[in-house]
């Protein structure tokens, strides 16, 4: 373990307009008995050493080493190849603030000395123009992603000079910074990238180095966005796919390319953060309720369409061709953390504990070795397979955007459990381990003891002196809560103070059990959504359920079970595990071929115990059908 | 009107294995008053004008000029370009058959000399291909489209031997089709094109000429498909995309590219047609079911998926993102008449009649000058404009394979009306209008009065002797039929002859009054289609309707009513149009800014009229959501 103070992935320098701040990283110890911490201990031990191992083998490192003659092979990948491996540094900047390893620090050297030969003396670095089209830097923003490559490697610089103390990858990164800066900061020409990404990079490195030219580029960026890139004319995809169609400030729905769209929301949020200018914040709340309240999957995915990976039409979230990118909802950990820190209000913190233990969680396989790059919420009987509507998850990708995406988000996850403002300290995620007391609140620490999400008892002991007061996130889902405080008798939380959903206990409280009933719930949709009319999700506190064709061998197809309404559902709890979810339900009544016909549906058929699982868990056995969207019977 | 007699789009060769055989299409007249006889009338008048001046703005005519140096435009366009000039020439074809116009005769000549000019001694003719990579001939069966454009260049000259009696574009188009026969043809090397087209194609020029080595590439071409394309390597769509993921005979699920694998099943149907197999019968067979019970739109579209224009998984059917690409209805009329040829059964007839009075009739707009790409079964609110997504009919297409398509078949509709076999006449598609009784079935003509589809008396008159039986095909909707037969009283169809969805009535008679009751029916989907559960289709007869917020300005959005199960939908008649449909329905209760929430569905709201309109019509008037199918309340 290591005990150095270090900041987190968002470590905001101006913080007076904030209404909740970060603690460090370092001030908060995941359980690895715990089910975030077990995650991180397999993201390190598995899923990162995997990434630096795809790496090899899937060109990028010979990519970068075929540009100063170290490899003859050709160049391999999309363009944006290199943020893989510069996303991967990230996580091993975390893994090391979180653990102390040297177990990367040889990987860490070899990476520094080749993108230090691949960088020219003006700072520019990237492989896929380097090596294919010299002549062509910065000539196409629109697609080129070259400010996205630099995104991520100015992120990893940061990450690996806040978690590992190293100055030689921010040395690295300053070099190609200040060329965007030269180039397209505000005494350079109009530019920014046809994928978002660098705009939340530049606020960071103005953040970890107090150089202003970052933040005024990244301002530049946002103010610029909407000028059709920089007058390059119409894209088949259209403006509105690069977030290209109308400024910033004017832009009220979540539209485009998804992850485009968030990764530009932390990035917008992040200079309203250091600069001001509420029209920014305004937008980016209009932003938040579009993503939020008419285009998110229950599971936290955002992204309805294959065609573009696009945010669709409002309400236009089918569940079978979902494309629901891993990525985009990793970037909506990022932007609905950073509104957090803006708005405070527990809305922000369960969306991202949706995304994290549904979408995010459902992208990794159970050994840590495989991932879905896409996530629907169906899977059909007879499913063709394609790369990105898998019914497996596969090692690695030809857009490999999603593996080392989770590595660093994982490595990092521990940031995103707690924050505090001038008078508090709040908890938003409940996991297993431990949270110092900052020191304008007190000293000591927190110890939180809990098997969430498998339970709903969270246990809150302060070790040392809490000045301040606790507050601790009621989440959305949750009912009836109760709380004991040192040891008092339960009491109904609404008897209590609550806060922007946060129940907040006095200063000077010592132990605070916290009881947050999970039975199962039956939940529905907006009836604008179609696609899932008629039918319930299973979900249990955070957790959203599916049904899988494993659990039903010899049974009825999945495809053909529906839920007997209002029945009990049945919470078998497993050890060290999510309970499962029986209920019954009814296999629908053959209705022959005809595939349309007068009248309604098919009467309902024989009785069938339905076993839902954890939608974060499905894949990981035989394939067949899986849903999220049961239909009632 | 021109009385030479014509073969229409199908002239079988070898009619021993059909079931049904083709009239010459110069057999059947369109009255112009008629539903069909009015869409031939105003495809004449405007479609066909239409698309020839929108051949030289879109760059098709000038792609072809800069060949030979009569133009200095760079080339405008897809590769496939030429094509969309190929089918304006054959629906000139099947234009001067019907109406012995000369309208188009100036165009022809142009045309015919300019293509000249550029076709190559040795036959080659490609605009893309000789404008822009002369040296890649034939380098890229899978993406250049060269097969596919010979198939279109075919068909417009069989169409315009048989339609006008001109040998100059066959002679042409010989000098192709020779050249396409030494090179993939029984001695040449293996290949087949990206995009089915040229198998139809040439059997058809078989046909009309008699040379078999047309029809043996075409044979070729079907046996060799599965091959991964003359093993070009996997593409980014995968092989399934050009239905090349295994031999025809083994691909029983239309699966891929909807255009493709339909056009690709017509031409399997013509080469068993003419040489038999009955493993190519069986394959059609499977592939059938599988587009018509599984994949079909309630309109009779196909193509579920923008992603890839493909046919999804089965019952994979969402209304709102449907692709449903027009060439894809007019695919499958194609298709499943020449499986009504080869089989017989009133399905076939079925499937060809909602094609073509749903999905089709709505690609063109009432003026005929404006084309739907994409016929989604649902518009949102809110609904961002694409091309291919669009709430308005485009005059023209970056992609214009669909206003031309529609030209041809529309000029050519009167061919798939009736057909005949060895002892009977049978009539397919109820249309105003005259059928010439085949020489071997007796003399004279059938006189066909009806307003249908607006309504379901069809009255038919023999003029002349009908030496055979007169069949007459009971619709697959149609529910208490009833006939009159030379005046008697109308007696239930179901205690008279019906062999394959046919009512038969023996040689003599002379008159039938068919009633074919046409109330408005609430259809639903296969339980399957998750896309439309608890929500209902009105039809009426064969056409499908929709709710269109033009009719409900004022009131509540067409996002939110439901109709009342069971309520009576009143048929309001209109002079000359087909009825609008009004039905009680109520508006769904507002449930607030929630996309997800525990319990079920909300309450209903206030009452509120629905009014029905034709699908075929939507987007006519103002924009504005639009829904096929209705939530039942």
């Amino acid at each position: 373990m290591s005990h150095r103070t270090y900041a987190g992935p968002v470590a905001p320098r101006t913080t007076d307009r904030l209404t909740q701040r970060p603690l460090p990283a370092s001030a908060v110890r995941l359980d690895p008995a715990g089910h975030l911490g077990r995650w991180q201990a397999l993201n390190a031990a598995a899923t990162l050493p995997h990434s630096i191992e795809q790496l090899e083998t899937s060109g990028v490192l010979p990519n970068l080493r075929r540009v100063v003659g170290e490899s003859d092979a050709e160049y391999v990948g999309y363009m944006f190849a290199d943020s893989d491996l510069y996303k991967t540094l990230e996580a091993i900047g975390w893994e090391i603030g979180r653990t102390g390893t040297t177990a990367f620090d040889a990987f860490l050297a070899d990476s520094l000395a080749l993108l230090t030969r691949v960088q020219d003396t003006d700072g520019y670095l990237n492989s896929y123009i380097q090596g294919t089209r010299p002549d062509d830097r910065f000539a196409d923003l629109r697609w080129a992603h070259e400010l996205y490559c630099y995104g991520h490697l100015i992120q990893a610089a940061v990450a690996l000079h806040r978690g590992a103390g190293r100055d030689d990858f921010l040395a690295l990164a300053r070099r190609s910074a200040d060329l965007l800066v030269r180039r397209f900061g505000p005494d350079g020409e109009a530019g920014y990238c046809g994928h978002p990404e660098v705009e939340t990079a530049l606020v960071e490195l103005y953040r970890e180095t107090g150089h202003e030219p970052y933040l005024a580029t990244a301002r530049r960026m946002v103010d610029e966005r909407g000028q059709d890139l920089a007058l390059l004319g119409p894209d088949r995809l259209g403006a509105h796919y690069f977030q290209d169609q109308a400024p910033v400030r004017e832009s009220h729905e979540a539209t485009g390319h998804a992850v485009r769209q968030l990764y530009l929301n932390a990035g917008v949020t992040d200079v309203w953060t250091e600069q001001g200018d509420d029209t920014l914040l305004a937008a980016m709340d209009a932003q938040w309720d579009s993503a939020h309240h008419q285009k998110m999957y229950v599971t936290g995915a955002m992204g309805s369409r294959h065609f573009d990976e696009s945010f669709g039409d409002a309400y236009e979230l089918p569940p079978d061709r979902a494309y629901a990118e891993t990525c985009a909802a990793i970037a909506d950990v990022h932007w609905s953390y950073r509104m957090l820190l803006a708005e405070g209000g527990s809305r922000y913190a369960d969306a991202v504990e949706r995304a994290l233990l549904n979408a995010v969680a459902a992208s990794v396989s159970a050994d840590g070795r495989a991932f879905f790059y896409s996530n629907p919420l169906h899977l059909r009987e007879g499913h063709r397979e394609e790369e990105n509507a898998p019914s497996r998850r596969t090692p690695w990708y030809s857009c490999a955007c999603c593996p080392p995406n989770i590595a660093r988000l994982v490595a990092s996850l521990h940031a995103y459990v707690a924050t505090a403002d001038a008078t508090s300290l709040r908890v938003h995620l409940f996991a297993a381990g431990e949270v110092d007391v900052p020191a304008h609140l007190g000293s000591g620490t927190l110890r939180i003891s809990t098997a969430y999400p498998a339970d709903g008892r969270v246990v809150v002991d302060v070790d040392g002196e809490l000045a301040g007061a606790l507050a601790l996130r009621l989440p959305g889902w949750a009912q009836d809560v109760t709380a004991s405080v040192d040891g008092a008798a339960p009491v109904a939380v609404g008897s209590m103070t609550v806060e922007d959903g946060y129940l907040v206990l006095p200063a000077g409280t010592r132990r605070v059990e916290l009881d947050l009933p999970m039975p199962a719930v039956a939940v529905s949709a907006h009836p604008r959504v179609d696609a899932v009319r008629g039918s319930v999700a299973l979900t249990r506190g955070p957790v959203v359920y599916c049904v899988e064709q494993a659990d039903h061998l010899g049974g009825p197809s999945v495809e053909d079970v529906r839920l007997v309404p209002g029945a009990p559902v049945e919470v078998v709890a497993a050890d060290g595990a999510l309970p499962r979810l029986v209920a019954a339900g009814v296999a629908a009544a053959t209705t022959g071929d005809a595939l349309y016909r007068v009248g309604t549906g098919p009467a309902d058929g024989e009785p069938v115990r339905l076993t839902a699982i954890p939608y974060a868990e499905w894949g990981n056995r035989t394939t067949g059908a899986m849903r999220v969207w049961i239909p009632l019977a």
